[in-house]
């Protein structure tokens, strides 16, 4: 195609219009106008840049309006951005020879064609699914997406009480969607294969946080793997267990997810060890010209253990989008990688972690003191001050900060932020004994609960 | 003096009780036995390492009993830590040639001489007084320390509505004082003499923070220097002002503090630029053998200027006297400087703060860019989500982070502990647009306030 200059147009075809792709989309416009890039975007969905992380909001009816978790329509990347967004538009192969993509239209069936110079591969993830979650039984939801989420939706708005649901799977997901349906007034099963729901803490800090969800009228029943499931009238009546069947009215998946790479794959793209397609810093496929991928789809770097992890999150989409984007732009940015920071809230308990659990710490190789302070929030004489636990892990002897987690009662969790930021530096725990962080009563006892639990750990060392 | 195994007992006395001293007290005597170190602590006044910075909420009534901010008591010193602790005992002279101090028992008027092998110098600071403040006139309270603010409390308790009070001075310890008063049924008028109150951050951000302080109620006058008062039968009656009298039953003063440096300049310890003694970085005082000193008395390190700072804070003295006692104790440890962080809460506004003000980077000789992100503290789309307000002052052409400030409506002033970090470890604003930050709804939308500040940062820079 020829621009008004004469000059050749180039195309840019995303596939997937959320976080990662239109991130990349808008960032590129910004740096290319349209008569230097075309962009065409392609979205299975009804959406575009939507929040999935405010999915249990939504269904828990915090959050009243759906649209309101949509970042940006399609409207908005049309007019603002001239960027021709395509919904319901499954992209089904890539042909990187002939540099073309199909699609298929979900509402009418008819296929697309469409060339491209750049490829911008943003597929985000599919469901983890059991055997028994695929068969046609009605009232198993994932919500992976916000439709899968409005079907969940729709069924508790249309099905009157007394309801139960077993939600399977006790990670972030699970456990925000399990007060969700409380909060709906449900009575919740939350089954857990592991010992411990929220084991993305070590096992300590996860028991405080299953004392919230069991505070909430939540049961847990952990060490349980869900075989199958019972129905009646072709809809779930209960779900199967070793110990015997949990009735359930609905049922919800939370089994985390895995890259969706089935494209990528039949196209040649390399894929890493963790199943996700290998990028460079610059989110460049590796060794395939003019193709980019960014978000759920890919793997990154794990920078305290120096490998690949694959850790799906908006916030982490959204920048390797905006990196990509800034590159197929002309610019330069590069991708740094993770260091798995995330927090949740449980009832009025606040969950956050960033680095290496224990777990992680001893498979990587890494020797360390673990420790766990117990402290404030605020100054301990200062109304609604609140317990706050901090626990940190040290590389042994060096002291640098390996990973660090938090629990507390309120304005606790995103304190990890300074955690997140020693660790991204690389400090050691010795150093950060003597950080400036912020004090007055009403936000910290004069030793910060950071600062503790770091002299602490410069004690565990032996210092 | 002779120990149990016929070594001679080395002796420390400390001069001053609160925060700075007791910290070098107590880990000196983690590390060394009573056999080993004999520890004497004078204190002229009545209590040992109270918390200063909570008078403000002792005075309002929030923090109830005055006993709340006494973080350790004597008794607990004396029988803990077998630090003989002498309250009431002012310290008059220091001998470097005997080794030997002066001390005056405040109560029979009594002198006491007392020898030491080491010495900790912890003072701590005095508060910066007018001449009108320092006559007869009753009504006029510092709030410095915990016997000054008794003084405070015992009048308000004792006098009856209404009753007018002008609080002179809008820094930190002010504008508490001014919320403090309001809280308790004053009608409160704030006097500053610059442009506005909390200057400790830049004019755009303190104009939010003045916006707070009036919505409360406070009559704000700028641009206004005390001259004197008017007294009525020995009392107070009204502040004097270029513009005219100011009424007032009481006046509270937050005019800063110096460094309480008498008896160190007399027994000729170095003094810096800002008045503070001068301190190595292990808390020696540089140049006179077995000398130690920290806390508000002394100068420190700015990291971001590389200049010599007066800060004095709490949280600073813990931590130095932490270092000195360390090192007293046999230990090794250093104080490696500050960077200015602090943090405030004003009602229900709060304010953080760390590294450069825009006046402190013009002044240090930067080149910079200023930024100003507006964004929230939860997801836009998330019950409860407020304004937050980030200011990034960072250096041309390098993108390295000289200073933060934060506004917002809650659970925002702790964020700057993040900013804090990445500016200790001297991050650019490039560095911290790829910082893996907790993200969940309840905590921050997918671009994190911070993250937000740090592209327009970028994008200021001419990236």
């Amino acid at each position: 195609m020829r621009g008004r200059l004469g000059v050749v147009t180039e195309r840019l075809i995303v596939v997937g219009g959320d976080a990662a792709g239109m991130a990349a989309a808008s960032q590129a416009r910004r740096r290319r106008g349209v008569d230097d890039l075309e962009i065409v975007a392609f979205e299975r969905g009804h959406f575009t840049s939507y929040s999935a992380c405010g999915i249990p909001y939504w269904i828990s009816g915090l959050v009243e309006e759906r649209d309101a978790l949509i970042a940006r329509d399609p409207a908005t990347f049309r007019d603002d951005f001239a960027i021709d967004v395509r919904l319901r538009t499954e992209v089904t192969g890539i042909d990187l020879d002939r540099r073309e993509v199909t699609a298929r239209r979900l509402d009418d069936g008819g296929e697309v064609r469409e060339r491209f110079d750049t490829l911008m591969y943003a597929t985000g993830s599919v469901p983890n699914l059991p055997d028994w979650a695929t068969g046609d039984v009605d009232g198993i939801f994932g919500i992976q997406t916000l439709d899968d989420a409005a079907g969940l939706r729709g069924w508790l708005d249309a099905t009157p009480a007394p309801r139960r649901a077993v939600v399977v799977g006790g990670g972030y997901i699970g456990v925000e969607m399990a007060e969700a349906l409380i909060q709906r007034g449900l009575a919740v099963t939350l089954v857990e294969r592991g010992e411990q729901p929220m084991a993305t803490v070590d096992e300590d800090m996860a028991g405080l946080a299953a004392e919230a969800i069991r505070g909430l009228g939540v049961e847990i029943r952990t060490g349980t793997t869900v075989s199958g499931v019972e129905q009646r009238d072709g809809r779930v009546s209960a779900v199967l267990t070793p110990a015997g069947p949990v009735p359930a009215d609905v049922v919800v998946l939370g089994l985390g997810v895995r890259p969706n790479t089935a494209l990528a794959a039949a196209a040649g793209f390399p894929l890493g060890p963790t199943g996700g397609v290998r990028v460079d810093r610059r989110m460049r496929v590796a060794g395939v010209p003019g193709v980019w991928a960014a978000g759920d789809c890919v793997e990154t770097l794990h920078r305290v253990t120096g490998m690949s992890v694959h850790i799906p999150l908006g916030t982490h989409a959204n920048k390797q989008g905006r990196v990509a984007g800034i590159n197929i732009g002309g610019g330069y940015a590069t991708f740094p990688g993770v260091i798995g920071t995330a927090v949740t809230k449980v009832c009025d308990l606040e969950v956050g972690r960033t680095g290496l659990r224990e777990r992680d710490a001893t498979a990587a190789g890494f020797e360390f003191v673990s420790v766990i302070a117990e402290s404030t929030n605020r100054a301990g004489y200062y109304p609604g001050a609140e317990p706050m636990t901090v626990k940190l892990i040290a590389e042994r002897p060096t002291g640098r900060l390996l990973g660090a987690q938090i629990v507390g009662r309120s304005e606790a969790a995103k304190r990890i932020d300074a955690l997140a930021v020693a660790l991204w530096n690389e400090m050691t725990v010795d150093e950060m004994t003597a950080l400036d962080l912020g004090y007055a009563p009403p936000f910290a006892p004069v030793w910060d609960p950071v600062l503790i639990a770091a002299r602490k750990a410069v004690d565990a060392l032996g210092r």
